[in-house]
């Protein structure tokens, strides 16, 4: 018997086909109709999303959900402009798909094309934020991807009304295969979701970092994203320290809350005494805890600027704060600064901060993390940031795509051979002949 | 406490961070040091592979071991030639680590570099052929990877022997960390190395479907590779019949026992009744027992030519022979064409055979596989013909590494952000500063 979820994610993977061959004028009018329908449908999802505040106010009072989770799960005009205006900066994004990445000539007239093509089908499982929709959506019609959606149950009315409204527009345009995209709804569907390997090529998650471990825990399915955001700022001994405050502050007081703020500070030994009292009365004004080891611990004691510093324990340099709070440890060389990243490290972004240029090198080449920061603060380290146009999430996979993710973490590539009549038993055994394997510099959309 | 293996895993994971930064030149002299190494040791490299041969006899006696299994088995002087050159081939092939992908102005003096470098530790889970090690080896070493290999019990003195011989080559050196290179032995490890996901980064085994199917069921690490090669020809209607013959033969005949070799015939009804008579008669000969639906069986039956015709039941189309079988259907559409491979295919090599320029874009688009040849045999689908000069795999997966995959399977990037103190905190807000974006035309190498 097939399940009612099996039924609609192998609509997803036959629509998908279809959908990675459309092109791009195409899926960028479809873009459009979704923007136009968002604006047109504003008061029916505002009126949905009253709905599930309601529920959701209700569960505060009753302490099960928390005051930021329902803050997030507003949808209100600006919120809404805020889709819109996310959605028309896909349509100006380049499509991914049909780029030729390599061509090569195998032998006279027999031709292999490298060229991108969609994933396939990505599962997007989400909690409470309504806007991922919107967002999914526009990133995965653009790169060709078919996608199932999962979001939580708190915003059940806002997703289904907003996944409504775009996969009717998307309908209108009778070019988009609308079964390309498909919502499921009741919680119980996560852990069904999870077990869809034969259809799902790709699941990305976005939620908290249990969330995400959970997600990367129970499937089979590669998941795209990280749980954990631990990065560390190394003051070298050569570092400029004008640079060293700036970049040490802004890599965690800018916004503590999230992954790619620093939760310990390094500092080479022969430099502490120097850096440390200055930046932990920087720190303290910020309001900033500090968590030090026995060495920085000594030095920062009897600061009378300073109001909260504790011993670190080995949880510390474990531990995401994602606040206020920031552990400290002096260490005698960049080796050490190093294995101590490596070792406790969620291979997230790490920033050295340095006059030396060896050190600069050893720093981004030893250190094994996604992102890798020269005197520049570890808060860059976002797909915008970047230049990605979007994000699709920051993973710290060691396969495929790694660190802030744009579109291209939705694509693969095919290799396309074109012939006319090339048989291997031509160029195997005695006389056989040679391949030529001369770089060609052509495109495949330029031949087919 | 720490089991042995996880000892081992360790090693080399420490090791790889070193290893990932070593020059070219360093690595290349290691290389040579293994080639010469095997030179020197080849009487007891074949010494010790003669204790495995006589095991396995005695096992292929008792009906427990194939006699293919234990030819494969066998290292001569020939074989170690095969090796030695295969370590002079990657001498000769680019270094695929430290080369900028991409780089681009976030700033004046930002500046963005995503840089190639090793994943890490990779695992390599191999059947009882010793001449993996080597190939192996000699490949992560250029691509800087640490190495876990686990060989199959009937070479275990055969690999124990080479790998010896190689890692002592390596220390010789004392610039590369013979730790990032380890050899596990014992039967029972193979499911603990598949537990160590902490530390193994990427797994790629050699050896059968079910033995690649096995560890992709029993294992969190992601999987280079494919079990299955369900690869299908597909004659158009508009095929030149010349071409489509070459082809069909060479796809099938010239090596069935690959997983590149064709298991189904895909005949459009518009061309069945001239096309599969001779096609037919062409496989006969060869040797080729070929299972039809109805329609190619009414083609064919009554032809004095063929000795060898079955109806081919549905199991048929979702069966990899590897063997001089092959089964044919009739569709009446290039949509029922794709939609068959897409459904019983294992999204290895298809090819379609065609003067319609329309169809083969329809064709390479619409089919969902590593691989599409256009008028050229699937057997073309190889690492080696591709130009890739080493194959580390065929890789089915939709992420990372698709169809032949050469040394670029074995290495990710990194982000290295070198600034001067910036600091995100400008970049927000009122009066943000705005990120320029520019494309920088610039190497990493050339910059530190």
């Amino acid at each position: 018997m097939v399940s009612e979820i099996e039924n609609k994610v192998r609509s997803a993977k036959k629509s998908s086909v279809k959908l990675a061959s459309i092109d791009t004028d195409t899926k960028n009018r479809a873009l459009e109709a979704m923007a136009e329908a968002l604006d047109i449908h504003r008061s029916f999802i505002i009126q949905e999303n009253s709905k599930d505040q309601e529920d959701a106010k209700k569960l505060m009072e009753e302490g099960k959900l928390s005051k930021a989770l329902v803050e997030r799960l507003k949808v209100d005009n600006n919120k809404i402009d805020g889709m819109i205006e996310g959605i028309k900066d896909v349509i100006q994004l380049n499509d991914p798909v049909g780029d030729t990445l390599n061509s090569i000539e195998l032998d006279e007239g027999l031709e292999l094309y490298q060229v991108s093509c969609p994933i396939g089908v990505i599962g997007v499982i989400f909690e409470s934020r309504p806007d991922v929709v919107p967002q999914v959506m526009s990133l995965c019609l653009k790169s060709g991807n078919a996608t199932i959606f999962k979001g939580g149950s708190e915003a059940s009315h806002s997703n289904r009304a907003i996944f409504d409204v775009l996969t009717d527009a998307i309908k209108h345009t009778e070019t988009v295969p609308e079964d390309a995209f498909q919502l499921m709804e009741t919680r119980e569907e996560v852990m069904d979701v999870l077990k869809q390997d034969q259809y799902i090529d790709l699941l990305i998650p976005r939620g908290s970092n249990t969330f995400v471990k959970f997600i990367q825990d129970n499937t089979r399915i590669p998941v795209l994203g990280h749980s954990d955001g631990i990065c560390h700022a190394f003051v070298d001994s050569k570092a400029n320290l004008d640079t060293a405050y700036d970049v040490c502050y802004d890599s965690k007081v800018q916004y503590p809350a999230v992954c790619n703020a620093i939760e310990t500070l390094l500092v080479h030994t022969d430099i502490a005494d120097d850096f440390l009292p200055y930046m932990a009365d920087m720190y303290n004004k910020a309001g900033v805890k500090l968590c030090c080891d026995e060495e920085s611990y000594e030095i920062l004691e009897n600061l009378d600027t300073i109001n909260e510093i504790y011993r670190a324990t080995e949880e510390d340099w474990r531990t995401e704060y994602n606040d206020l709070i920031l552990s400290i440890k002096v260490v005698d060389s960049i080796d050490n600064a190093v294995d101590h990243i490596n070792n406790y490290g969620s291979h997230h972004t790490d920033v050295i901060i340095t006059n030396d240029k060896d050190n600069k090198k050893l720093f981004s080449s030893l250190v094994d993390s996604s992102s890798v920061m020269i005197d520049a603060s570890t808060r860059f380290a976002d797909g915008f940031r970047y230049g990605k146009g979007a994000e699709v999430g920051i993973s710290t996979n060691k396969i495929h795509a790694r660190g802030p993710v744009g579109m291209e973490g939705l694509v693969i590539y095919k290799y396309i051979l074109i012939g006319n009549g090339q048989k291997v038993d031509d160029y195997t055994g005695q006389n056989a002949r040679k391949f030529t394997h001369n770089n060609l510099d052509k495109r495949y959309r330029d031949v087919l």
